[in-house]
């Protein structure tokens, strides 16, 4: 039975490349040892580091301005990272609070000045992201940050707010990096754990302009400094090999696709089939606000906390996995990041309408 | 053609582990789904994740006062954390500096308080552990940390110092981890980066005392303390899973061959046999003091820096890999962690005799 694993990341990667990296696991490019047993200092580990790179500015479009660094820790370490790095003593921050990560980067923040909740939805329970022209940006900020898209509560910017001249926009975009075409020149860097669109857990894709980097705090760890990133390619210390090698991987196949904005149509075509269903049927409700509704993370609910339980059940009977909602707010999460293919969403689909009919 | 991988980290992993991560990558326990592409809040990882905490448990011979962390960052981002934690406002902590390392982590640590070089070998290259009746503790160190064995010049703690009744001892054990029998007690804290005995890149394990974690500063960003990991069991964001995974089944591994005692005569046998070419030959030689000699990193020089280049050259031609030293000392270096078998070892000796014999 083929699986079709709907997890929230980590998440399923390409067939292909899981196959291939399979396949030479053990002897990369003839050298009879797998790329995690050679030193990240070689020929073979510097090619995929470039690679990987070059990757990533080619699909996103990045100008010299921009450097592309991998960090350890996920996007919770850069939720102290950024304050660290960006926030001047006694300064303040522009955040707004679309949910619970949003939340958690607030947190962190308030350890090192002043934040400024610009908007929030957090009383309608996060269900959509808070109206842009509703928000109160604080005279002089020393950055905006914002979540692009929320795997929990299952909603996404689909337009980026304007900011005041001079004040960086820093995006959280861990579950939706590069599932579509974005301006980086909109923002001042943008960040995510790879584990949902770009490889396995363990490493952090940081996008920043140089210029801001430069502009940070100085007398930080050296750990905790973008510029260390920047200065020594991600390799002042020991990379994580591996998970950089499986990022290549994914952005070689990618490219192969044809790009982000082939892949953004694959995203909307998948997102589009389930939201339809949702709006048709009176058995499965989606509680996210229409306008804020995410193309990664679809969300929804049954009549009954029952159903529910029955559905995730029999539906991985079915060989559909990983379909419970997060813990801390229940229901069905279907995650489509990009390596789920059309097949998959069209056999959830097809499993919905069986359910309603045998349960409706 | 066997390769036999000298590298100093990432190093070779077990053959037999190696086979076993490739067979079950796309399909790990029947899921039809690799562990990278699961949930680390599955039942399958958190099995992986709690046999890995309970291997090093038994391996180690832990009791109950002292925590199993997975960190991400290296050993690197514990040279921040350990003083952020543990130095007090205005305090002191002691430091031995026998290398590179431990002059990053000394490097670190003065960022966030006063540092006192115990002992230093510094002045004659960093040829020996400087010798512990020489040191000279503070009177009120938060701590001790010391670097247990030096990777680039090749030397390692056989005993360890002793320290004053409340002081603890923190090692950095990136190098030689799980590769041989220690008395967990002498010390608060010992951590080291997986990619040289445990694993590949991209996860550090660190063994603390919880009354000592219980201590650390208050008001940190929650990714810097420990308290964090041990509270959440190292799963307060997604921890890097496969990389953990892959710690799993090399502790499996250790435990299948029988046990630290068994793996430190096996360590012994090798660099005994190693050590010994290097004592009977005019032609190898030795650059560090004979009671500072790592057991896990043999680095040796030849008589010129044209016949240590040829050296390399002509045993990457005879499978042997990974020989060149450290870019900062130059020179050979056979590093021998707990996968290199003593075939290996073999055959790197009846190279060096072979080497010899055509150009001493």
């Amino acid at each position: 039975m083929k699986v079709y694993n709907f997890s929230a990341g980590p998440a399923m990667l390409p067939e292909e490349v899981m196959l291939k990296a399979q396949e030479e696991f053990c002897d990369y490019h003839g050298t009879r040892c797998g790329i995690m047993e050679l030193s990240h200092r070689g020929p073979e580990f510097m090619e995929v580091l470039a690679t990987a790179k070059q990757n990533i500015c080619d699909l996103m479009k990045l100008g010299d301005d921009y450097a592309v660094c991998f960090i350890q820790g996920g996007a919770s370490m850069q939720f102290c990272m950024i304050p660290m790095n960006f926030m001047p003593a006694g300064g303040v921050a522009d955040y707004a609070d679309s949910g619970t990560w949003s939340a958690n980067a607030i947190k962190e923040a308030r350890r090192f000045g002043t934040v400024n909740i610009v908007g929030s939805s957090k009383e309608t329970n996060y269900d959509r992201i808070p109206l842009v022209r509703h928000w109160k940006p604080s005279e002089n900020a020393a950055y905006l940050h914002i979540t692009s898209n929320n795997t929990i509560a299952g909603t996404q910017y689909h337009t980026f707010p304007p900011v005041k001249e001079g004040v960086p926009m820093i995006a959280d975009m861990s579950s939706d990096f590069m599932s579509r075409v974005i301006d980086i020149n909109e923002f001042g860097m943008v960040y995510g754990g790879a584990q949902k669109n770009l490889g396995p857990s363990g490493v952090a894709l940081v996008i920043i302009r140089k210029d801001l980097a430069a502009r940070a705090n100085s007398d930080l760890p050296t750990m905790l400094r973008y510029s260390t990133y920047i200065e020594k390619d991600s390799m002042f210390n020991t990379p994580p090999t591996f998970a950089i090698y499986m990022l290549k991987l994914i952005t070689d196949w990618m490219k192969a696709k044809g790009g982000l904005a082939v892949i953004e149509e694959i995203n909307n075509t998948k997102s589009e089939a389930l939201y339809e269903l949702l709006d048709r049927s009176d058995f499965y409700r989606s509680p996210v606000s229409p306008g804020s509704r995410s193309k990664m993370n679809v969300v929804f609910r049954l009549p009954s906390e029952e159903l529910e339980a029955t559905f995730v059940k029999e539906a991985t009977q079915n060989g559909m996995t990983g379909l419970k909602g997060h813990r801390s707010v229940g229901g069905i999460r279907a995650s489509i990041y990009n390596a789920m293919p059309i097949a998959g969403v069209e056999a959830l689909i097809d499993f919905m309408i069986q359910f309603e009919k045998a349960n409706g």
